[in-house]
C-alpha cells in the first residue's frame, strides 16, 4: 500500500481526528512545532474577548471577585492536576517555569539544612540548569552535574534535590521517573520533574511516584498561548511547612488584610508571588479544557503512532536519518529528532515548504507530533518534503543557511 | 456657581477632554479606581485580537522572530522609559513586581558585601515587605522598618538597600526621591523605588535623582490589563555587573545556544527570567502607547485639579471628611483618601450607586482619579453621590456590611 493510502486509512480510524477542527490552524502549513508553541484553540479567541471587553471593560476591579479571577490560578492548577496525576488542591498555574523552579529550590533547601547540591544532567533544558545559578551565587546551592547514566551513582547525602526534566526537551527521551524518584528519596533529597515536554501529551504520575515538586509549561502541549503562564506541584505532605523564598502578596494568606509580616497561606496558593497574570490564565484555560477533554492517555498512544508512522515514511522513502533519543516510542516523549550536520538549513526549506518543524543548536532537526491536531496525512506529507529536502539537496541553498538573529 | 456648572466649565476648558473617548467604559460607572486596574483603551481588543489570531495563530511559533515577540519586553521597557526619567535601554517589562523587586533586592545585596539591611517603611506596599522575608529566611537580608519622619535617621552603614515606594498606595503620600536617595548614597546604600502608583500618572525622574533601581505595575496607570507585566529599571552604571538571582534564559546572552553555563545578557535583557508574557505585553503596549501620547505632565496637571475639585464639591455639600494623606496635591499622588469607620460599608453603598472606589483595611475609603478618562462631572457626580451616602446613612444597610471573601 502507498504511504498516502495508509496515512488515509489510519486517519479514518483515529478517534480523535475530529478535534483537528477545535484549533485554528493556517493554511499551507504542517505544524510539527507543537511542542515549542502549541496551536491556537478555536474557542480561544472568543474566550478572550469575553475577558478583556466583559471582564475587564465592563466589570474592572469588580471581576477580582465577580469573575473570579483570584482563584483562577487554582482553578486552572486543579484542571492540569489529574494530567500529572496530582491532587487537585496540588496544583496551581503561576509565573513562569523558571521562576517556580526558583521557588521549589528553594524550598528543597529549606527542608534539607546542611545540604547544598542540587543534582540535574549536563544538557537539560537550560533555564532548569541556570535556576541552581542565581542561587549558587548568593551561596545557598552548590550544582552538581551528572550524565544520565551515572545519575544514581551521583546521588549522595549531600544532595538536597534532584533536579530532573522528564521528556528530554532535545532527545525526547525519558527518565524513569519511579526508580530515580525512589533513588533520591533513598539518600534523603528531594525531587523535582521539570514536565515542560510531558504535561498534555505523555501521562505522568506524580503522586503515584511520590515525587515532591513538579513544574511545567502551559504554551507547549497545553496551547495556552505565546509565553503562558506554567504550573506548579507541590505534593500535599510538603504544603503546609512550605518555605518557598518568592514571598509576594498573592502568597499571603490574608492579602488584603494588607499585613507587614507575611504568612503564607495554608495550601498550593503560597507558591504564588504576584499578582495573577489574568489574561494569560484565560488563554490557558482554554487550552486545558480542550486538552483535557480529549484525554492524555488518547493523545499519548496517537503520538505514538504518529512519530512511528513518520518513521515508517522515511523507511519507505529509503532515507536513513540519524535518530536522537530512544528508538522505542516508549521511551520517548511526543517528538523526535535527527542529527544531521545542515539540521538548521533542512529546517528552513522545510518551513519554506510549510513544514514547521525546529532547530535545535548545533545540528539537531526537531519534530514534535502534537497529537490532538495532526493527521497521519500531514505526517506522510511531511517526510515526503523532507525526503524530497534531502534528496535534491535543496537545504544548500544559500537562503536557507543564513541563521536568524534569534532562535 | 453650583458645582455642576462648574465642573461643566472645567470639562469644556479640559484639554485631555477627547481622550475620555479613547477608552472603553461602561455605562452608569464612575470608576474612581483606576489606581488599582485602569481602564480598558478602545485599541486593545483589536490589538489582542490580531496577536490571538495572526501572530499566534497563524504565525505560531515563527512569531518569535517575525512578530517581534522577542523584543517585545525591551521594546514595552522602552516606551516606559520616558515617563521615569529613564534612557531607552534601561527598562524592560517582565514578570510582577513582586518577583522583581525580589531580583533587585538580591542584585543590591550581591553589590555590598557585608551589609544585609533592607530598609523600608511598616505600612509599605505589603508585597514589598514580604519580599524581603523570603531572603531573610534564607539568612542573606535583613529587615529594618523606619516610620517616614525617621527614615534618615534608619540609614547606616549596615544598609545595604533603601527600598521605597513613591506615591503610598494607601494615602497617596509622595516621599522626596531626590533627598532619600541622596541621604542613601551617603551612607553607601543602593535606592530601589517602587513606582507602582506613580507610572503614567506623576512625572518621575529615576536619572534625574540619581535613583538605582526602580519597578512599577502595568495594570494601574499604565492600562495594561488584570495582572499586566511589570517593568524594571537599572541605572545604566549598575546594568553591566548586576547579578540578580532569578537567572532564568531570557536572562542569557544568548538563550538559543542552549549551553550548561548561565552568562547574563549585556544589558537591561539580564532581568528578564522565564519567557515573556506575550498576550500579556501585548495588550500592555497599547496602554503604554495611550498613556504616553497623552503625556505624563498633563496627566499630573489634571490629576491635581480633578482631586483639588473634589474636595471643592465636598466643601460645597458641606462634607467634612477625615482625609488621609498630605492635603496639598503636590505631596500626594493621583488619588484622595478618607478615613471613616465604615469606611467598607460607605465603598459598598458608592459601588451599588456606580460608584467605584475601593476599600483598604481597615477603614480607609480610597478614592483615584485616573486623569486620562474622568471627566470633572464625574468627579461632581461622585461627590454628590458621597455626601448623599454620608447624610442619608444608606451605608448602614446590612448589604453594605457584609464583606466579601477576598478584598
Amino acid at each position: 500500500m502507498i504511504l498516502a493510502d495508509q496515512a488515509n486509512e489510519l486517519d479514518n480510524a483515529d478517534p480523535l481526528a475530529t478535534y483537528r477542527d477545535r484549533f485554528l490552524l493556517p493554511d499551507g502549513v504542517i505544524y510539527l512545532d507543537g511542542n515549542s508553541l502549541g496551536a491556537l484553540p478555536k474557542d480561544t479567541p472568543a474566550a478572550m474577548q469575553r475577558a478583556i471587553e466583559q471582564e475587564w471593560g465592563d466589570g474592572l476591579i469588580r471581576s477580582w471577585n465577580d469573575a473570579g479571577w483570584f482563584e483562577l490560578g487554582s482553578r486552572v492548577g486543579s484542571k492540569i492536576a489529574p494530567m500529572i496525576g496530582a491532587q487537585l488542591h496540588e496544583v496551581i498555574a503561576c509565573d513562569t517555569v523558571s521562576a517556580n523552579l526558583f521557588k521549589l529550590i528553594g524550598a528543597a533547601l529549606a527542608m534539607r539544612p546542611g545540604r547544598k547540591v542540587v543534582l540535574s544532567e549536563p544538557g537539560n533544558f537550560p533555564t532548569d540548569i541556570y535556576m541552581i545559578e542565581g542561587l549558587e551565587k548568593q551561596g545557598l546551592a552548590e550544582r552538581r552535574l551528572a550524565q544520565r547514566e551515572d545519575m544514581i551513582s551521583a546521588l549522595d547525602e549531600d544532595v538536597a534535590l534532584l533536579m530532573l526534566t522528564h521528556s528530554h526537551y532535545k532527545s525526547g527521551e525519558l527518565f524513569d521517573m519511579a526508580a530515580l524518584t525512589k533513588a533520591a528519596h533513598d539518600v534523603g533529597a528531594l525531587v523535582l520533574w521539570d514536565l515542560s515536554h510531558s504535561t498534555g501529551a505523555l501521562p505522568v504520575d506524580l503522586n503515584g511516584v511520590e515525587a515532591d515538586f513538579a513544574t511545567g509549561c502551559g504554551y507547549k502541549y497545553l496551547c495556552g498561548g505565546p509565553g503562558a503562564p506554567a504550573f506548579v506541584f507541590v505534593a500535599e505532605r510538603h504544603l503546609s511547612g512550605l518555605q518557598q523564598p518568592l514571598t509576594g502578596w498573592f502568597g499571603h494568606s490574608r492579602p488584603f488584610a494588607f499585613l507587614d509580616d507575611y504568612d503564607a497561606a495554608p495550601g498550593i496558593e503560597r507558591l504564588q508571588c504576584g499578582t495573577s497574570p489574568v489574561l494569560g490564565l484565560t488563554a490557558l484555560e482554554i487550552g486545558v479544557d480542550l486538552i483535557a477533554e480529549i484525554g492524555v492517555d488518547r493523545l499519548y498512544q496517537k503520538s505514538q503512532a504518529l512519530s512511528e508512522f513518520f518513521l515508517t515514511c522515511l523507511d519507505g522513502h529509503g532515507v536513513a536519518l540519524e535518530q536522537v533519543g530512544p528508538a522505542d516510542s516508549a521511551h520517548r516523549g511526543s517528538q523526535l529528532s535527527f542529527r544531521h550536520q545542515s539540521a538548521y538549513a533542512i529546517c528552513q526549506a522545510l518551513i519554506a515548504r510549510g513544514v514547521i518543524g525546529d532547530f535545535r543548536d548545533p545540528d539537531i532537526l526537531r519534530l514534535g507530533f502534537a497529537p490532538a491536531y495532526l493527521r497521519f496525512a500531514d505526517i506522510a506529507a511531511a517526510a515526503q518534503h523532507l525526503c524530497d529536502v534531502l534528496a535534491s539537496r535543496e537545504y544548500e541553498r544559500p537562503e536557507f543557511n543564513k541563521r536568524a538573529a534569534v532562535t
